[in-house]
């Protein structure tokens, strides 16, 4: 199904990301339906009409998949069930099968191993007796995530020589978890790839990440790997997309390793079904920014050129960081975004600041 | 008065300039209410809030004052009355004298040349004897224009040697006129410059345009033109704003004649007291677009960079030149924008793209 001018795109979730899907659409000339269970949201400042619903609530995701052509989403926590309720009746895109892998890590590893993608080594933990067998065997440092609904760090535990496994939070390994294997990585990298619904594929170039308290903290582009590696990333974020049959734009989030050799090898960390924080400097930095590239895909129609229009900064202000505003306002090599939100509180991000050079 | 993030910018008028406006404020985190006679139009998609009211109704005008800190126009036929009695409740800029100015042909011209700048030479036209004399002194062509509320050719008629004054449609001597002589150019350019609320001046580099049917079919960035004329072209337009006490994003409009010893001469044609569609261009090939620079000034904010990106090319979508759009879509060099336009008409501008390359 490809859209026409002037058709409405229903997204699920009215964060900053949502609040930046309205306003790509409008450039193209779509509306956009925003469907979310709070009011108020970032996303309502743009949207054409707002829905406010809990995700079970299958009467009001009735009414906003009946007012919208076509569905996407801006999180990848939608339940399961609430997209296959919705898929039934209108198109959703990125598919309800692909996101079910990319919101499981324990899915999610086992598919790309599968397709021939290096992850961290992995155990699935569902039991003290599981997370002490599953420790001895990955060894420490290791890290154990809960399988769902994590993000920005949230949902994980880092497991050290001297941390005591039967002291860890109950409430963790009441939900099932992953424990991961430590990667020593050198750098943190993250490529924005999209596929349109004819198959094609594109990427914009490889974004270099720095994490605070496991949050992204900045982006920069180029990354400082070696051509090769650039190369890879393109190829192994391609290989997912396929196998996926994915319709959207996907982060693809790596660790670039040291082989030893003076070779750079590439483990994939993690998957974001949706449009990523590391790639909000195509806005300014790149001729088609990814949130119109994620909307041409769900659209059905071709995707834009990714071409980089200069060296790149990012820098994301998180909690009162953005208490700079006027400061970063006051810079004119300085793009400034601020995402509406009304409380600022430790951890949230707020906006962020892009430079071209 | 300077905003705060999250304040609320009231804009009048719900055409493409006010949906880009309104864009332009999400991305700084600003809120905008959108004040029109007519419902379902380009701004609605993405206002926080629309009014529908007529510009003399003056309880809706209120309500929407109330509702905004700041209140700004996308268009210049707002009726002076409407400015003034909105002037009393909330800050209005550009302010209500200088769009006064900038509506009335013979008050622009007027200004113009007692500040110094060239303008086509005029005369004020009442009547048919009126008419009869100025055409005798001015000579022909010449054009006929009305003082106010003419855009894109509107309220125009050519006079040439053989047009029988006593002719004309009645329509137009029944308004107040202005005979213009004709300005023999070799290019059309325009500059869209900001005065912020500091008295700090800032410039997108010079715009060349192309006009089919009265108009704007292309702009081309570089203009050619000499180096010196551009100069020339950012000294003039900073001394209307300041002249002015204007604050806001202007577009200065000129003609570029030759003056015979192979040196470039400025007229200038038209003053745009509000974004202009020769700057459109400024979303993908600027560091900051003309909207967010005409909000950052609305707001009492610092201007933002204006440096250029790359080489430009803009192309308006007139009628159903829109139909061309899945063209324009796959060209991976093209940045499409439509303005969500539900009706297509001859002469009605529906999109634009831009080519950044």
């Amino acid at each position: 199904m490809n859209l026409a001018p002037g058709s409405v795109v229903g997204i699920l979730g009215s964060g900053q990301l949502g609040r930046m899907l309205a306003m790509a659409g409008a450039k193209l000339g779509l509306r956009t339906h925003i469907y979310a269970p709070d009011a108020d949201a970032p996303a309502d400042d743009v949207a054409r009409q707002r829905f406010t619903g809990a995700y079970d609530d299958y009467e009001a995701l009735k009414r906003f998949a009946q007012s919208v052509d076509v569905i996407t989403f801006e999180f990848e926590s939608v339940p399961a069930a609430t997209l296959e309720f919705l898929s039934q009746l209108r198109v959703v895109r990125p598919s309800a099968s692909a996101l079910a892998i990319a919101q499981d890590r324990l899915a999610e590893k086992t598919f790309l191993n599968a397709i021939g993608m290096p992850t961290a080594p992995f155990r699935s933990v569902n039991s003290q007796a599981e997370l002490k067998a599953a420790a001895s065997e990955l060894g420490v440092p290791s890290i154990l995530k809960t399988r769902r609904f994590g993000y920005d760090g949230k949902g994980q535990v880092r497991i050290e020589a001297n941390t005591e496994l039967a002291h860890l939070p109950d409430s963790l390994l009441k939900q099932d978890c992953l424990l991961e294997g430590f990667v020593h990585f050198k750098r943190e990298v993250s490529l924005i790839a999209a596929r349109g619904r004819d198959g094609s594929f594109a990427a914009f170039d490889l974004c270099e990440n720095v994490h605070k308290n496991h949050i992204l903290a900045t982006t920069c582009v180029p990354a400082a790997v070696k051509g090769e590696t650039e190369v890879n990333a393109r190829n192994m974020a391609h290989k997912i997309l396929e196998s996926l049959d994915y319709i959207g734009v996907m982060g693809v989030e790596y660790f670039v390793a040291d082989q030893g050799d003076g070779r750079e090898g590439l483990v994939v960390n993690e998957l974001a079904p949706r449009v990523h924080n590391s790639g909000h400097w195509t806005i300014e930095g790149a001729l088609t920014s990814q949130f119109e590239q994620h909307l041409r895909a769900v659209a059905g129609w071709p995707l834009g050129g990714t071409r980089r229009l200069g060296a790149i900064t990012m820098e994301n202000l998180v909690g009162d960081e953005v208490e700079r505003w006027p400061t970063l306002l006051a810079d004119p090599q300085a793009s400034l975004h601020l995402y509406g939100k009304v409380e600022t509180r430790p951890g949230r991000k707020m906006g962020h600041v892009t430079w071209v050079r």
